[in-house]
């Protein structure tokens, strides 16, 4: 098992050096923390990740969780888990001080939630869920739902979860059926199944709080009609006890990897006693969750990273110590062979897979950074912060689950007929990383609200002030001897970009959404190669400040190593936007148009 | 579990109308067979694989070879499986009659082989080795060899292997270090170890084949030091029994996927008595395994569009049948749902998945009729056939294999949280495909070899042959109606290729080959991508012609779903090698250049 799983110093370097993010400091929402204490979360987080999480990355996967007389079961260190990041108020770190938590910035809670879901994905989810699903509760909840469930949460001795998805609604939230019967007694009566749903039950937790959506009798269809509601599978008897609340486990899958986490299918109010507490107003369910749904994106965006993260390390640690040929002018079979690290094209894999992992992670603290500003800022600025975070968070969902999935591909291609084998990590990596451009949100979904509802909110404006945002990198670049040709390169880019959206608007215009947004999904690919592409060149300019400042000799190659991964992603991975350029500016719907018993044969 | 893996009328459309494979019943060599045959043999050969080989792919999977006590034991039906192929000709159907073979033409079987690995790619890999092996025998070993060895490899009782990997020599074979000590007795004594080596022991045959490279003792380093050997894991006695002949299974490995087939390490001749026997001239072994290793690579690239093709039914049906969401254009909920496969983005994933299956299949298929008319034909056109073989091989190879874990990803994608789960098939795909860019040669090797050696071969005559072969496909189609604007984007899109092999030609003169085959990989993906469109151009020509035969309402769905599918790989794959060529044209060497300590961190 290769030990490392993260940069410590390239979350330092990306926070610090790109991001400014002692910066935070001056404002006041944040001016309680320290530089110091962002330092020490990060140290506790890689001691956390590397000894408890780590120890049972490979068991969790192998022994899967089980269904055993309604009961869940999971690997015995998940309540260990839960019981520490609960403990060490790692649940709560975001949390506002007055909720119970510590106020800390998302910007910061990412790196240390990073390196977590680099040491083990699947027993990060549980906690990341519970924090996602008590600050629900926090933001819309009663007084009374708020004392009674986000305590036992914040101490991990209650597992939170999002109960969304149903047999006839996955994609399509506005089909959701699970019904929601008033009573007069403060409650309503749940009845419904729910599938697909993350840790919603285990026996690493006393109890779990499901944030489900349901309908309220007679409410209208369609999403108006959704409400929120807290459906704990025990509830609390008001004595301090739990007593059943008739939520019942009726499956879980056995999934092609993630699998330390259990996904379960349930069944609510088989004996017509499953009770719910409604959260905020009725009808305004997707609303609220909309709040946990955002930040689930940017979880698995940070997600997919990570486990990429792994396996880039797994497959750097195996490319410098596997011998395994000679240089292509080398013909003397009696020299020894040389690393494969020496071989052009295993440059080429590596440079593809930390062009990926630290492009998305950079992508993500820009957009947790954005959260920070929008929440501490006030005004016009709070609004511009808040408008770009919604604006890329298709993108920093999307580009690093999709190119995560090729990037973790890439490294097991690197390790040969190992790389296939379950003795090296990289097998369970690419089972794991899988998942990402499916849950919270297809590709696909997340392609039709970049370009059928993101790049055209506010008038165009957030777009524009997307444009901004990269202009002023380009203009930083450019004054930065050796960069001046990237920051061209992304200038050019960005207005290919524009010409594309201008485009697709007049097809709306012309020819309607079918075929407007026929290739939605090459859309946010196109989006997501030129942010990733600011994101390097902001880099890129960090790294050659740094490398003017004096040093270290190990520092210095990191930032030359920063700076050719920068060069890396401007030579191979930006010249791909010409084809999808091509495609988009056709915009002949062929997709949209085609029928579908062509399919026929 | 999904129904259908291939398609019947596809395999018929490529066979007869693309390639009129009935024109060679012509030649001398296959006057022996008719239509009726081929198509009796096509038949079959489904029945089989619906039958006998998918009955048992998922517990194939689900329950791998272990090994016990030495022996490895695989699923119980694996013998049945190759005893009805000894039985039914399958194994020994290609080769010449003298040899106890049918004398089928390759690309008649290479029908036959694709529906066996779309139905259960890891039961076809026993039977497909095993023909290899014993074919290589034949061509290379004496007659005692011949008539000892193949006829109970030909009755499926014995299992042939390809045993190259070493430990220290996975990529590299130069490094062969197995030794092969001569004796007075007529054969070798062999020592050494072997890994990674399909289907090298099992209990489904009573004796396994390995056609072994190993050093004989004395010989000089690199590969001309290499001899080819025939070492049984039992040997016969002499009076019609077998005893064993000192290989000993050290270990089997656990897999991602092609979970039904063992891949073992083996240990030889721990105890010295380890016997091999030579197969032609000692020194030339490599030369006669090229024969194994070509077949192999195309048989590698068939098993990936194979598992491809049954991906793609079973997401079309998944498709189909799974109701979600409406129209964008659609506001009102309570308007039932439609399937899936009526959104432009599922469509456009279906589409991607059939370009890939049919775009590859098409180019096996051509290279298979390359095979067969290098041996039916004499003189120039033969060698011409066969330098074609040749040039084309690792795109065969690696195009399907790379692109084709692409296509099941996508096929996976599309059926949601469920593509993840194994109660759909897609999840055991997409670990069973992603064998194929590894074993056989890594991309990354066919890419060296494509640029390195095939496109420069014979002073650029193999690649002048490829052109005029890709120019006859764009005058046919500039003939047709229609098909004018797919001609002359192919015509374009062979420039550009010529345009950067030109280009790296130059640049292998004036820089050296460290330079020149940097970006080796790419370069085979952008041949790769050209040559696909070719095989696209040719089958909407034929697709086209026979649309105008007055076919029935079904045929005709089936041939315009192939013009649509033509049209989508023209539209959407085609572009891609913009990039590419950007990319390839700068040619600066960067990854061969870059020190690996920039990787340091």
């Amino acid at each position: 098992m290769a030990d490392k799983f993260v940069s410590e110093q390239n979350l330092k370097f990306l926070f610090y050096d790109v991001f400014d993010g002692e910066a935070l400091l001056e404002l006041p929402l944040f001016a309680e923390h320290s530089r110091e204490m962002f330092d020490m979360i990060l140290q506790t987080a890689l001691k956390l990740g590397k000894g408890l999480l780590r120890s049972c990355l490979v068991e969790m996967d192998r022994v899967p969780p089980r269904l055993e007389n309604g009961a869940v079961i999971v690997h015995p260190l998940v309540k260990e888990i839960l019981r520490e990041f609960g403990e060490g108020g790692w649940i709560s770190a975001t949390a506002p001080v007055e909720a119970g938590g510590q106020g800390l910035p998302h910007s910061v809670n990412l790196l240390s939630a990073f390196v977590f879901a680099a040491a083990n994905y699947s027993a990060s989810a549980y906690p990341m869920l519970t924090t996602e699903a008590a600050l629900l509760i926090h933001s819309f909840g009663s007084d009374e739902l708020r004392s009674l469930y986000i305590p036992p949460m914040f101490a991990g001795r209650w597992q939170g979860t999002m109960a969304l998805t149903e047999p006839q609604a996955g994609s399509s939230l506005s089909d959701i059926a699970t019904s929601a019967e008033p009573t007069d007694q403060g409650y309503y009566r749940i009845r419904g199944q729910k599938i697909f749903i993350s840790g919603s039950e285990h026996d690493g937790v006393e109890n779990v709080v499901q944030l489900l959506l349901a309908r309220v009798k007679g409410a209208p269809a369609g999403v108006k009609g959704i409400s929120l509601f807290v459906v704990p599978n025990r509830r609390p008897d008001g004595s301090g006890g739990l007593v059943p609340n008739d939520v019942n486990v009726s499956g879980v899958y056995h999934k092609l990897g993630y699998r330390g986490c259990p996904i379960t299918q349930l069944s609510l109010g088989e004996e017509n006693d499953c009770r719910g507490w409604l959260i905020g107003e009725a009808g305004k369910g997707l609303g609220y969750m909309f709040q946990m749904m955002n930040a689930a994106r940017i979880g698995v965006g940070a997600g997919a990273a990570a486990i990429a993260s792994a396996a880039y390390y797994a497959s750097l640690e195996y490319a410098r110590e596997r011998p395994q040929g000679r240089r292509v002018t080398e013909k003397d079979p009696l020299k020894p062979q040389i690393p494969i690290i020496e071989h052009a094209d295993v440059k080429r894999m590596l440079l593809f897979q930390r062009a990926v992992v630290e492009g998305s992670l950079s992508l993500l603290l820009q957009c947790s950074l954005y959260y920070d500003l929008s929440h501490a800022l006030s005004g016009e600025e709070a609004r511009r912060c808040a408008t770009l975070l919604e604006l890329l968070t298709p993108v920093a969902k999307s580009y690093p689950s999709e190119m995560g999935v090729l990037s973790v591909s890439q490294g097991l291609q690197i390790l040969g007929g190992y790389g296939y084998c379950d003795e090296f990590p990289l097998e369970q990596y690419y089972r794991d990383v899988r998942i990402h451009p499916i849950h919270e949100g297809t590709t696909g979904i997340h392609g039709i609200t970049m370009l059928g509802r993101n790049v055209g909110m506010m008038g165009g404006r957030a777009y524009a002030l997307f444009l901004d945002e990269v202009g002023k990198a380009v203009k930083a670049a450019s004054a930065h001897e050796g960069l001046a040709p990237l920051a061209s390169a992304l200038s050019a880019a960005l207005d290919r970009l524009t010409a594309v959206t201008s485009h697709l608007a007049g097809v709306a215009g012309e020819q309607g959404p079918d075929v407007f947004l026929s290739d939605a999904t090459l859309y946010l690919e196109l989006f997501g190669i030129v942010t990733i592409a600011w994101q390097w060149l902001k880099q890129a300019c960090a790294a050659q400040a740094a490398s003017g400042k004096n040093p270290s000799e190990e520092s210095e190659r990191f930032l030359q190593g920063k700076l050719c991964t920068a060069r890396y992603f401007f030579e191979y991975e930006l010249p791909k936007i010409e084809g999808l350029c091509t495609r988009l500016m056709k915009a002949d719907g062929m997709c949209a148009r085609m029928s579908p018993e062509l399919f026929a044969d």
